[in-house]
């Protein structure tokens, strides 16, 4: 009992810890973007024996995590994702966890990382996941539209340059019959020109028609479409039977589209709110 | 090719978007807490049927993941974990991916999470994990020695009063038969003492006897320990025999004893940097 | 010689105090606000003996301190004043001193400051200035046109708001023969129109031809304006003559105007840049 | 009316921009040192002629103003200037302005400031001010007094060095019949010794016997000291006489001593406060 007395009286002896704690409120009004980084992933996918360039299982685990975000979290409006990386976008007047840096990009952190986990058998079946991965993050803000879809045509921009280079430098060691080290040397300054040539010429690979995943990663966004369910209703005349129900319901939708140009913004006008406030 | 030159200078003109990034470095000199917070812990107890008033599979699990983020990130000096909470703190001198904020925390949130959910069938063996769980973190700094001691004494005594708390509670429950409401209007304006009290004159339970790891939390140290092991070996006459090894090892070790006082910190004097420098 | 060398090596051994420096960096694309108030100008002013509700003479010292913050520092777009506080607005695009909140507060405060003291003479004559004043500083950012706008409207609706109060009470003592505290009670629960009422009925004063300065505060922006100077010139025949010269100067002009409305932007297109980079 | 009836309703519509404010609070329990810089003031000393290598008059009005600083503000314990800078140290437990770091540093900047101008004449006499002066300002934490003392250290070995290298440069000059890029190359690559050794064999000058001021730089603290005043009074006899009447009075006193060894905090142990809280 003395003891008890004691820690209560310390517990508010020590509160004073607690203004030690500073404010990380994110600036109103503008785009909060979390992104996430494998860590070590180059050594994760060895060892986990990724397909190279890419491994669409792995691939798709990343993009099921994100979903998980998106569906847990508040206020995600665009989430792109690329190779082991994945960036999470909060709308501009999102007042989640008042908008605390901290508290926003440990929750993306988190909840990516569990659900990476508990779907990894969804995706790799039997193949045993050998250890706990990591993913690191990070918040950027962008007070305008402009600066937020430059963000994003920046991220997609870095993953369409680095699939190029891995799709033509796998091709050259897997079909082309060279070393890593070989295909190195053939593709040390070349330029995307010469990529696509090599990849047509040599191997009458299309890069355009290969995987739209692979070239322009994946974009999750929000959509209401109408979902068609059936369900059994007793009729007027007293049978059972079997009727359509049509339900607009709003769900996560993955794209691998471009998002660079305007064609996107275009057909999906409700993701961005305007500037003008 | 021409789109992959126009990607290349796309890049570059998206590039800018960086500099958007802002710098969150940790004062030097500082100790770096990082606290983990279960979300919606609540309700995920109740789905997950944790025992009243402590689960000793849900801490296990907790401790299991703590140390995989002590020996998975650098430079953590000491861990605290109580309930649905964990605590972090990195040495004042460390200099681990430059002491920026946002990626330690992310880390340890990251590590713990899919730590949480790849360790689960250690402790929880068939029972499934209904859902991958998350859990928030923050960054505190603190300048002294003593301002991290009394952080460390803060969340020591908030587990004890918990604690006390819910034993009492749940013993009203569970062995007296009463409803929740009952029990809550019975407490209602205890003191510690009026608890113990409850506790010893009706249910013959010393509160003081009840298991460290319930009333004390959960404290993670390195610490070198003699470990012997036994080696196969040819002898000198041609046998083979096994022989006793002796080898000095440094590892993650818990502990369930009071840091608030002073005894641990004299036993255990490498923890803590000086405050001289 | 000895102890130089020792300096030395002891600069070095110190340096590292520099790392203790953080990054303050204000976020790119917004505008930078940094606002000053004068420190205990209800004192200042008593033993100043300011004029009530306004003396004329301070507030344009206050206007000629900010004309000198505009024309030493780069890149402050429009400037508005009101009693004893004056706010600048960084243009969004600006790199003056890297963006660095704390470089800019403390010119803007250190710059008006000593102007105020320097400038003092020029309007209050022989009347000596008794004591240096202080000014505190903050900085705020706005990450749109609209969000800048509505921070200086909300400036001067607090300026118009407290010269109609003031001007009332003033007049209530001056010309009505209240006391403070009798003013004070009459003003008690009025609402503005009551406040003009009172000025018209009883003093036969029509706020809205009161002063537009102390109705509206003081809005300070570059402009080019066409400027005619006379220039001794030796014409064809040899003969020496006064010649008018037009130049065009960009210049710190006040305004004495509405800035909530519409009509003040559309005139001055160029004090603000697009939303849309 | 109408206008403002709608003035009110605008101001608490527009209020919301002031949740764009961020907190700025200083870390507890850490040293707030805020340091003024003078800014171009290589051209203002050219301008109003400063005596090289130092200007008195110059130094002693850095001093004052510096003065001016700590008597106003609250909680600086110390604060040190050479050349034309000057830093001042608040207190580790200062609560003043709630730490906010840009209230701390423009009140500093704003008030060293007038207060340059407000004294000008007492040391310049006749010679005007041409312009207003600038000051830019930074906040630097310090969590330990070991990284406090190192940091006023750091400046005084700065002091050093360039008064050293200043000293035989404008010797060289003046005494010498050097021009300044002569001097300077006199001086390229020179240690310490070789400097010490010029002033002395070439100009018998013991650069150790210089002002101390001009080598060690201005450093102030508060001290109470017993000050002796007289004071009229009246005898019991009836008669009036002057009476010694001595008080003790916290003041700011200046020092031109050396600060980086241990002797002068020897000798104040009360300007800072103990690493263990």
């Amino acid at each position: 009992a003395l003891f008890t007395a004691a820690a209560n009286m310390a517990k508010s002896k020590f509160d004073y810890v607690r203004n030690f704690e500073t404010d990380d409120t994110c600036l109103r009004n503008c785009y909060i973007v979390v992104r996430l980084d494998g860590r070590n992933f180059h050594k994760f996918a060895e060892q986990h024996s990724f397909t190279k360039p890419n491994d669409d299982r792995a691939l798709e685990l990343m993009t099921r995590s994100a979903r998980s975000v998106m569906e847990e979290l508040e206020d995600i409006v665009i989430a792109y994702g690329q190779s082991d990386e994945f960036s999470f976008v909060f709308k501009r007047t999102s007042t989640w966890f008042k908008r605390r840096a901290s508290k926003l990009m440990t929750h993306v952190a988190s909840q990516f990382s569990s659900s990476y986990v508990f779907y990894w058998k969804e995706f790799f079946g039997e193949q045993p996941l050998l250890y706990p991965p990591g993913f690191d993050g990070r918040v950027v803000l962008y007070p305008s539209n402009r600066n937020l879809r430059d963000y994003l045509s920046w991220r997609q921009a870095d993953c369409h340059i680095n699939n190029m280079y891995n799709t033509v430098f796998w091709t050259l060691v897997q079909s082309g019959g060279l070393s890593t080290t070989q295909a190195e040397d053939r593709l040390k300054g070349t330029l995307a020109a010469d990529k696509n040539e090599i990849l047509f010429s040599e191997f009458n690979i299309n890069y355009n028609t290969e995987a739209p995943g692979h070239r322009k990663g994946t974009t999750l966004i929000w959509e209401k479409r109408d979902e068609i369910s059936t369900k059994r209703t007793t009729l007027p005349g007293g049978e059972e039977a079997d009727v359509a129900v049509t339900r607009s319901r709003r769900r996560v939708h993955a794209h691998r589209c471009d998002i660079i140009g305007e064609a996107f913004w275009a057909e999906h006008p409700d993701i961005l709110e305007g500037d003008h406030c």
